[in-house]
């Protein structure tokens, strides 16, 4: 399905910056007329399965990367910590990455510094929310507090300052929604985000069905484009979204939880039989994990780099 | 199953590291003449769900977590980039962790460093391998260098001298087998190593039966406890390891397997409907990925160490 | 002066954690009833020079540490890479540290993380100040916003239950004078933050002269250990601390301060001269450098662990 | 007499990348004609001091890097610590900056994965040498090992091939004279390193004169350009290398050397005094530190996008 990954021109085991810009293709899939969508990774290894299943682009969901580090989305991870495990994910796929920057880790000062090392590692664009550091989860408690609009649009002007390619995207995402502070405010704030500068307007709920989205993107008109979330909403048929002119849907945090359920059952399984038998067959063999991580690449460059190595007679000395 | 996970007195969303050591009971684990298991994990997530499935102690593999990050196993983590990534697996659970320390990471110098960090980071024990930085994994190729026994010898004092607990596990393993040098170099190896001051020897093959493991074993006689990884032959019944006085098995890499093909499968259907409907009743909740990362102790901790929430209605000033 | 720096038992290259512990040696000079002082120190050489000259406790500014890596003091660092640069300095030395962690760089759980790593990482005690994150140098502006009492002290105990040492060392700051709050207000708080839990108070100004400290001093009465950090103040003599009681006097910047002027000496030198001529004799030299960081203890150590060398003409194979 | 620190562009405290390319910066100072001088930087702070100089590029010590962390020349620092403290320096500066890469940090794998994240974040060079990891500093003991040719001219290859910009320079250092291997062995090495895509050739000796250094320059008559480092040959007149022909002069580790005596000075003086007084004259003032790292374009920035503050008496809400 995606030649590119294992058998690609890629000189480092790193997947190339260079070709297409994964800035200039994130942007196009925000901004174009159709509809698309972005699948949540939160490691290299499920940026791969991401880009090998076919998706354009990759969400780094904030929640999915802190649990797979065992954390809590409540900003445990401090945002270099964060930093680091995006790095591994734009390496490990030519996807363009939206990345969930949670609040932008302090004030604009903290986005703008955010947004530059984003860019230099080859995250494509960045989505902050309306809230104050640390963060709780939008799936947690009740009316959490939301950040001053002025302090945000600030947040979102610097980030735009800071970015070190034209085509990065902020994304300012409302939860003015979630937080309980109704339609009239929701909008008021997408306007003000608009106009300070973010290219994209996240629209939140943790409703069980779409209407109260759908009531947005009416009234929103897309004065800018629209991302959804529809954790929650998920029976919700995706013409519906086509329909209301939506431009991107976010899958946030599936792959996470679908490996949940597979390692239960497989350390269950070991546990209890205290043997392999009824696993291995069920499991991706080594010769597939060696594939997706691109072993044939770094063989061919060790022909290409390595002298001949000595015989198994040689004697070693040591490094 | 496992109470201590969410529940557990846990001041800061770190699994503690008081109470019973996490060093005594590894080295219990190495040491006692029952068959002991540990079980493969490569990030915080996959160490809580080890826990939770009841096994009392961790294998945390360099193959998987260098696959989970997207790279080889080939060092291509710097040494301090394994050990982030081990300090959120020993925060996140409360079990004892045997560390993949591949060959060391470089010379006795390097091996001291890092066994001294793995200590402070509450790692209990590590294995390292008579090969040379930067490594390759041993289901590679045919005939790799091996390290000069002296010099390996050196980095498994270095180690010993090195650790912050007298707990503290060093098992050297040995490659000769699957280098090709025969049964007779694999004993010198391992007695040397023993001699040395390593407190387990790890026999390794890559052939699909245990034959040679047993015969090993049968030439060693316990002179020190005998780790194994029956990866390759994972169809030999378990008691024929008991009946051999294997110490350890280990199942070195099943979970991340497992997620492989369950996100792969994910992926793919989702990409295919384009809708979460099929999906979502396979999956784990969100509710689920919150328990498992203890969200119960922070809000309890909230409660303690947080004056009562500004109302809604609040005036919010700018972080 | 200190003989323990080049050739004490460092298995590692690594000062040693084990014997007198570091977290008592803190204590105890924070709490006895003689005068102590602590002298800053931004990164691992400077440390050493702290303990060669005799100190017995090193202050790890959060300003200096910060403008060593080029960086303003507005937590522009995220609080893991300040946790890697303080690793570095505990590592470096034997002494005891008390970290200057600024706000505790977010809520309670940031501040709970925050002291049980730095526990973990051997740092003795840490100095959090009553301001929010992310935090401006007391030193700039006027009428900076402090944080409301009662979360702070949710700061500070959630610190305490986070120690990984019983003798762990957490100092409260005060910031009320230098925000123009006065007197009544300092006293308000420095009491409850007594109550909550800290070892000591740290009360800090930015007059000229020691009289509002001294003023605070005794109005305190020493209800708990009074530290003070006499940068503005400079000119008055010590022996006016010990007549007030106060506990500790942190000397809090002046080795960055002093290798700047020499460093902007010796490159502008250079540059006009393009010659190392006039230079040579005014710096350390390399020998000394090799001395300072302990090159003695490796060149033992490889006597110990590695095998004697291929001697120049050996065939030399790649690592 | 560079006005672009405190009042540049810097819209993220971080000096930019755009404008004039620092990597073809780096290469102009490396291949012009005529003699070029790269200064010491070992941290964010000495890279801004080199800067203000006057000098047009950076050598960033790995000797000096080392020992302002408190460890030894003897990659001691993993990879990725070394990569953040060079960005730290990147980020402080705007002149391109030449990186000590000691051997590359293993084989040839190793080498590319730096050379690209070294590109990434703008890091405008690197020098790698001729022996094997890890690395021992060259002025210590005699006859060390050096890499086989074939093997090092890969690690070459390899580093060419994953630079981010046509512009990064990869300077090969020849290690043969200090090895004791003769000028014959050199050339030899020399020639093959340049054929292999080194940009340029560092020839490095440890004799107390400059002899040896200008046999080479002679012999090897400007094949590529030649960079030396006379740390040890220092008394020789600099324009002995512009006759010579010598395209790039190191000076290698003076401002290290200088801070050491002035805060070794500093640090005895206030243990003695127990007292600021003979020093506050003698250090930069605190004013200063806070222009060296650019407070004003932070001051400046809170006017752009901060709203305007609460003032003092207002209620302040905890972060």
């Amino acid at each position: 399905m995606n030649d590119a990954t294992p058998t690609g021109p890629r000189s480092t085991g790193i997947a190339p910056r260079s070709g297409v810009s994964r800035f200039a293709a994130l942007r196009r899939e925000i901004t174009s007329p159709t509809l698309s969508f972005l699948m949540e990774a939160h490691d290299g290894l499920s940026a791969k399965i991401v880009e090998e299943a076919g998706f354009r682009g990759v969400w780094a969901s904030g929640l999915t990367t802190s649990a797979a580090l065992g954390l809590r989305d409540s900003n445990e991870a401090s945002w270099t910590q964060v930093l680091d495990q995006l790095e591994y994910m734009a390496d490990a796929t030519s996807l363009p990455i939206l990345v969930d920057g949670d609040t932008g880790h302090g004030n604009f000062n903290n986005v703008r510094r955010f947004v530059r090392k984003l860019g230099e590692r080859g995250l494509a664009g960045v989505c902050i929310e309306d809230k104050l550091f640390p963060k709780t989860n939008s799936f947690i408690g009740e009316g959490q507090a939301l950040a001053d609009i002025e302090e945000f649009c600030g947040r979102i002007k610097a980030g735009k300052d800071s970015q070190v390619d034209d085509g990065f995207v902020l994304v300012a995402r409302v939860e003015a929604l979630i937080a309980g502070h109704g339609m009239a405010e929701a909008l008021r704030r997408a306007e003000a985000y608009h106009r300070a500068g973010a290219d994209a307007i996240l629209i939140h709920s943790k409703r069980s069905t779409a209407e109260e989205i759908l009531a947005f993107a009416r009234a929103w008109d897309n004065r800018a484009p629209l991302v959804i979330v529809p954790t929650m909403y998920y029976a919700t048929p995706t013409s519906v979204y086509r329909e209301a002119g939506i431009s991107t849907v976010i899958w946030a945090n599936h792959l996470l939880r679908s490996a949940i359920v597979a390692m239960r059952e497989t350390a269950s399984r070991i546990a209890e039989d205290e043997s392999l038998m009824r696993v291995e067959g069920q499991v991706a063999s080594v010769k597939e994990v060696f594939r997706l991580v691109g072993n044939a690449e770094l063989e061919e460059a060790e022909r290409r780099y390595l002298p001949a190595r000595p015989s198994v007679g040689a004697v070693v000395l040591a490094a």
